[in-house]
């Protein structure tokens, strides 16, 4: 292991998050706050990673130091993020603040505040920033790093991966991550301006939009975007966060005219499929709850909008729905949004291909001489691709219910723990009964806060990056 | 599909459910109770059996037969057995008979009933023989015939399964039918003896043995067990409920003395382990609710022998454990038994190779050059098993969750929703909450009971035979 040279690269990250604590400073000067907070925290931030990225280290570089690298990042990132929230005073504890700091680079939005309205606006700025840099981060792993490291495992590989998949479209790595930085933030500007049109002050639309964009579910008010009681801004949050919850690739096919090439994604129809049933069926379950089919659509569409795509943004507190409508709700925060998204969860191409391989399983039994093969987009999926995917959901669920167990000790009832394991695992932000959309996590004990707050970056980084940063073997000389 | 012939295989086990109807009415004679509902039960089964096995049938049988005869034969069976139930007057729906019936021969214990002592002897009596029929049907179909249909599937096959497996050990099918039923008889009886010496009176001990056998859990006692508050009774059912939830294979290989390879089975190891730590675990999360460390190893001792061995019997309300203690009760509601036993859930052997899975993809992405198998009892997992073992896993989650989701409906929470389907197909019984092991299922609709039934079925015979059944390409002419 060249622990050096993985320090080393999370001093350059280090030093970048150092950056930008820039603009939530520049926040805090225009509206006259405690610059202190925010001035604090950059010194340690650059000190910390100055001296990180200032280490000799030989260029020694492999699959293993790959993850390990990848985990350390998130967890020092999640870590040294909290330093403005723990110096402006705001936060009870440290763990509150490595929480809210996790649950934003993470994009989960999960939140321990109970009274957000009260906190200065820089650092409500920042909180709401780290979900729009969580989420370039994500993109740009998932997306441009990833594929590259070339790794057999649950990721899927450039070679192996059926589907539109970046680094196939684009060849080099500088020009993809290039693309992606453009459309990401072309795609967040664009929802800025729509929302400031709609008639949301200039604050709150950045708030939002970097909110949405990296499907965090952070918001300025108290009420979530429930606060603007505006059918417009419904409208336009609900249609971007299903924008930034699918496959980042199928906009650059876009742009280069492959239309039918984009419009034929197995995932993107799948994806498309589950928000429209699930809306349709949630909306029609909840006409006792409001006054006619439209004004329960809006509350559902927005809802199922915002946990599939994992953002967690609120106008309905879907807690006092019916059961029938949770457990969809819960359904679909299993599923999560696409694959090379900013979303979280399974994955809807994951779930695709386990549905698709159960039906392999009963078609061989009745028809035992035929070879059938599982497809995405018309190509194979490899039975070891296959293999992979299938342990990544058993490693899932284990992880969901692990959690569930350790957060169980705080004694909260069992819709309690297992629905903030897997919102975390899962990076939506709310769960069901005390911390559904009108409840927080403020609640939780020091120790169910910490475990859920590796939860989330577990969640993010799909499981395998922390394990491996925590297995005795990866340690092992060689 | 040789239809024919599928419902002439069905007849003859319809067959053999009259002639087991012959006992509990001779418990109704001798307790001089209403004889009606068993000889009228008797006649119909008979009729219906006779007719269905006089059909001339070709000798064609595949694989895909095998399945949909082993779907088949469970669904009449359980119908048919619901009979008595319908014609004694005790229950308030034919929907509620059928659960019951189900609940019974799927050895699942969940019962409808809300007062079980104020039902004939005779109808209790066939209420608990059905568990006992049930377990030895599951012996023998998942020791002795599914291995041989040689079915390359979620089932590990005669020549791929690693660890004992009964077919492997005895070549002749009707000689493994023959030291299996043996067995079972002989444990049965050994448990009635013990529990009448121990001072339970002999109706009372044939039921629990019965119950047991079958890993059930019907008890003649609307306190289950804990009527008796008996520590030697508990300390027996304890005992007999780990021995019925182990490898029947292992009893063989004790019985030609090959104890190092009876020892040796990584799948009794891990069940023994995880018998034993949650035990010592939730024996420590108790002793807020019990006077000490020994009632507190007394109490969850049992309920931890009950619910891993999916039996369900009582001697305490675990749904007043602290909520930990409940979290691990659900989760080795989950796994469940050993294979080859008449317990059910997921089974610990494949628990264990999706720990190992998980752990070996770990390895790969550490030690990417280095070539890893997943083993079991020192040999080999093929590849085609895993694949096998983890679609099963998967389709277990989602049946579940589908079934949780039609549960919902029923406006239960969801604890009950969720545990409601757990425990139907992983064949437990008790559920959290409201169906803990104080309550029962009495109060669903007729909708939710029959998808619970059907699920005890699902669960039973572990998924695919179902989905076989229902799946149109079964049907389809080739």
């Amino acid at each position: 292991m060249n622990v050096k040279l993985v320090l080393k690269l999370v001093g350059r990250v280090v030093l970048l998050e150092a950056a930008a604590m820039v603009l939530p400073l520049a926040v805090a000067l225009i509206y006259r706050e405690d610059l202190a907070p925010f001035l604090l925290a950059i010194a340690i931030v650059a000190v910390v990673g100055f001296a990180l990225s200032a280490l000799p280290a030989e260029q020694r570089f492999f699959t293993r130091e790959g993850f390990v690298a990848v985990g350390l990042i998130w967890i020092f990132t999640g870590l040294i993020g909290a330093l403005p929230f723990i110096f402006c005073g705001y936060f009870a504890t440290p763990i509150d603040a490595i929480f809210e700091s996790c649950s934003g680079f993470t994009t989960t939005g999960s939140t321990i505040l109970t009274d957000i309205e009260s906190l200065p606006k820089g650092i409500l700025f920042w909180r709401a920033f780290t979900h729009w840099l969580g989420g370039m981060g994500v993109l740009v792993l998932a997306t441009a790093i990833v594929p590259k490291l070339g790794i057999r495992s649950h990721y899927l590989t450039k070679a192996e991966t059926p589907g539109p998949v970046f680094s196939k479209l684009v060849p080099k790595q500088s020009q993809t991550s290039k693309i992606l930085y453009s459309m990401y933030f072309a795609l967040t500007a664009l929802e800025v301006v729509c929302l400031k049109i709609a008639g949301m002050p200039l604050y709150d639309s950045l708030i939002h939009a970097f909110s949405t964009a990296g499907t965090g579910g952070f918001s300025n008010r108290n009420a979530s975007v429930g606060a603007y009681d505006s059918v417009a801004i419904d409208v336009i949050i609900t249609i971007f966060m299903l924008l930034f919850s699918i496959n980042f690739a199928v906009y650059f096919l876009i742009l280069t005219k492959k239309w039918r090439d984009a419009l034929a994604s197995d995932e993107l129809r799948f994806f498309l499929a589950v928000v429209v049933t699930a809306t349709a069926v949630i909306t029609l379950a909840n006409l006792g709850v409001y006054s006619g089919v439209w004004e329960s659509l809006r509350y559902t569409s927005f809802q199922v909008a915002s946990i599939i795509s994992t953002t967690g943004f609120g106008t309905a507190d879907f807690v006092l729905w019916p059961q029938f409508s949770q457990l969809i709700i819960v359904l679909i925060m299993f599923c999560g949004a696409s694959a090379g998204s900013t979303g979280g969860g399974m994955k809807c191409s994951r779930v695709l291909i386990l549905l698709r391989a159960v039906r392999r399983e009963v078609h061989r039994i009745t028809h035992p001489r035929s070879v059938e093969v599982v497809k995405l987009d018309g190509k194979l999926v490899s039975e070891s691709t296959l293999h992979s995917l299938l342990v990544f959901l058993g490693a899932y669920v284990i992880t969901i219910f692990a959690a569930a167990l350790v957060i169980s000790l705080d004694g909260c009832s069992f819709a309690v723990s297992f629905s903030a394991a897997l919102t975390c695992v899962s990076n939506v932000g709310p769960g069901l009964e005390a911390i559904g959309p009108s409840g927080n996590f403020a609640a939780f004990s020091g120790l169910a806060k910490g475990v859920m707050s590796l939860c989330m970056i577990v969640g993010r980084l799909e499981i395998f990056p922390i394990l491996v940063l925590f297995s005795p073997s990866t340690w092992r000389r060689t």
